[in-house]
């Protein structure tokens, strides 16, 4: 029990317990505040590795850390499993769908999802790869079609099972169609008696002039280079005209062509969260095309200095007008600096203005292939596929999953096994188990 | 290409690819046959630790192993994904959705699933754990109850939330109420601001006179000693009249008692999976109450020396006339001697009968609490659980998933964290999503 003459508490209410949310909150750990995390799913997930639970090689709980556990011993923390539908600025409140949650300050950290530009019918040919829901049916896609690719007798068939095709080139494409190359000429070349699963078709199709935009070109030459050599088909200034199932349609210089596969990856867009659209509703904040929110220099909303948005949700233009990229390390230190711009608050002290730390980029192919922009830098093949797997264990929260994440990579690049490649859940496929037929006494080709 | 003079292998057809399948066909590596392994999935699963996903301790990988991983190096055997429907002695085939596999030795090694003693209406509201997706579904309905707990501010509510039920107190039984009492008094009893996980009501019910009925007394004491002493009310002597979603009915001595209790988990009774009924009908071999095939002293269907059952499918007479417990050791030994048995038979030798060796039994409660009948011997508490570890890791398959479990475990036994607690898929209940409420003002309690 506390004295009652103790004044309220500050109440921080932060949406979102992703990379800038997480940060935020556990920034305020020493503060004099109340803090409530609220999130849909109970644990923080690291996205950056999602692609390697959908290839096979992590469990969905290795890249995933509760929320409660994380925040555990953060006396002035709590975390909510809830869904926030509703903000109400002018009460200071969240609302949910179990009622409403009162705030001081507001922190809205709700991400991204798929963005089809306009094509959402192509979403179940072509699933994203955000949630670990995504990621295990994207894993049960792929190990699928090896499998009915196994027992195809028609070869146009097994060529379209043995084709997969990656849409964007960006680092997700980039490292998924890298994955699927190692599978495929690597992992699998001795598991199977009727297919040889190197005869595979791994194609990724970016839009734009070359792989890995927003890199510095000669990386995106290198990792082009890494990804051919690994037998994956790079097309680029391709567009994707039409996706039905069983084919791809594609656009190269007004040239058309249908490409069957039985496997397509989308890799192309990314669209932010709803929570954005709500947010502009009640505060008249504008978004930008993406449906971001165009944030204040300190990540505020425009004239509610109390609700800020972070991340891959947030709108923050540097000197040069140019929007912050949507990855992890830009969400950390927004989350980290409204952390503390907050705490200043509530002790009424003042804060420098947020500047971006650029930590640089990387981009992992495959084994001992990766490209890393790192202060001016440019680093390719091991050495930036180690920094690339220092990085990313160091940022991995729980120790027990780093712990495991480091046993499982040592184990794979040993034995470039992958213990992981189970296909679990999702509503059977006509893959994994076509229509049944009349019985028939012709053997069948196994 | 073979060349044409050689004569036509011995075809050796497994269905199943649990331990008696998969036992049968590695022991058939250097015999001059051609394996064809028919699974439903691609992996065999270690069912003993499936418990463990269920609570949150591993993922469904670490207890997976791909099965043509397992057999790739194996030149003789070969995997096919697929449904076996039906099995024609006559023409000496198996019926697959996709047409007919000739065999010249059938092995027949199926499983069991959930018995629910003519109640199949209660699966829905008590689901039992057969499969990694009865894994997942029960871990999220353990982790979701504790959520939705937080958030009830209806005492009554939160008091059903909070409670669980076991029903059956065999190993399976002992184990998941033992591990629910460790979750709730132990790795979650900081992670809540409003609810005292240590309040939490874990009952196991046995409609026997004690748990593990199968197990010497001596140990059915110290067994319920250990789980009483976590927190676990044992009610032996009673059964389960009524499952409703809501409550339970329980009866003990003609006397009745209504329990509400939000999750309610089945570990009561198996049933011989429904290949037995195929094989009776086109055999004409007896089925035992349970529903498993009545074998000869090799493990053949009568009358059919060419199709053996194995494992839980199978019903074995020991010179007492008692069936063999439905446990692993059991289907590896019949799945090993089946295969010595088909390689004597191809080489034209003969070989002893089937003698069942037995190992012992191991029921594990908790962390350094375990049961263990070995050798005559009687133990328990840290010894038994330390064999349980030892035994349970050696048998894992894989060497990744052993080394990955051991971390694994090792961190847990250290920390009694529980990084597997995830709460995914699944279609969302009542208790992860409440139905949409008109917006209102009444601040939540969190």
């Amino acid at each position: 029990m506390e004295p009652v003459t103790t004044p309220p508490k500050h109440r921080v209410v932060i949406i979102g317990g992703g990379f800038g949310g997480l940060y935020a909150a556990q920034s305020l750990n020493r503060a004099d505040v109340e803090v409530t995390l609220i999130d849909k799913r109970n644990f923080h997930l690291f996205q950056p590795l999602l692609y390697q639970v959908a290839t096979g090689t992590l469990s969905p709980a290795d890249i995933s850390s509760p929320l409660r556990s994380v925040l555990s011993r953060q006396k002035n923390a709590r975390v909510l499993m809830e869904e926030a539908i509703d903000i109400d600025p002018e009460n200071h409140q969240v609302v949910t769908r179990r009622g409403t949650i009162p705030y001081d300050s507001l922190i809205v950290a709700t991400g991204a999802s798929h963005h089809y530009f306009g094509n959402d019918q192509w979403k179940d040919d072509a699933p994203g790869l955000k949630t670990v829901e995504d990621a295990v049916e994207m894993r049960r896609r792929i190990f699928s079609a090896f499998e009915a690719a196994e027992k195809e007798t028609d070869p146009e068939k097994r060529r379209s099972l043995l084709t997969f095709m990656v849409v964007g080139a960006g680092p997700t494409g980039v490292e998924i169609a890298g994955a699927i190359a190692e599978l495929a000429k690597e992992t699998l070349k001795n598991d199977f008696r009727s297919i040889d699963t190197t005869e595979a078709q791994i194609l990724l199709v970016e839009g734009l002039d070359r792989v890995l935009p927003p890199y510095p070109a000669d990386l995106s030459v290198k990792a082009a280079e890494s990804l051919e050599k690994l037998g994956v088909t790079v097309r680029t200034k391709t567009k994707v005209i039409n996706i039905d199932g069983e084919t791809v349609t594609l656009e190269y210089n007004d040239e058309r062509e249908v490409i069957s596969a039985k496997t397509i990856i989308w890799a192309a867009g990314v669209k932010a969260s709803g929570v954005g659209r709500v947010i502009s509703d009640r505060t008249g904040a504008s978004l930008d095309r993406a449906g971001r929110v165009m944030v204040e220099p300190d990540m505020s909303v425009p004239n509610h200095p109390n609700i800020f948005v972070i991340g891959d949700l947030a709108h923050w233009a540097d000197s040069e007008g140019k929007p912050l990229p949507g990855i992890a390390p830009v969400a950390m230190q927004a989350g980290k600096f409204v952390a503390k711009l907050i705490k200043a608050r509530v002790e009424n002290k003042t804060l420098p203005v947020f500047k971006y730390q650029d930590l640089g980029s990387l981009a992992v192919i495959a084994q001992n292939k990766a490209v890393a922009n790192v202060g001016g830098f440019h680093l390719s093949g091991f050495i930036a596929w180690f920094i690339w797997i220092v990085a990313h264990v160091y940022f991995l929260i729980e120790f027990d999953n780093k712990l495991v994440v480091m046993i499982q990579w040592a184990w794979n690049y040993i034995t470039r096994a992958r213990g992981a490649r189970i296909i679990t859940g999702g509503v059977p496929t006509p893959i994994e188990a076509p229509p049944a037929r009349p019985r028939q006494e012709t053997p069948v080709e196994v």
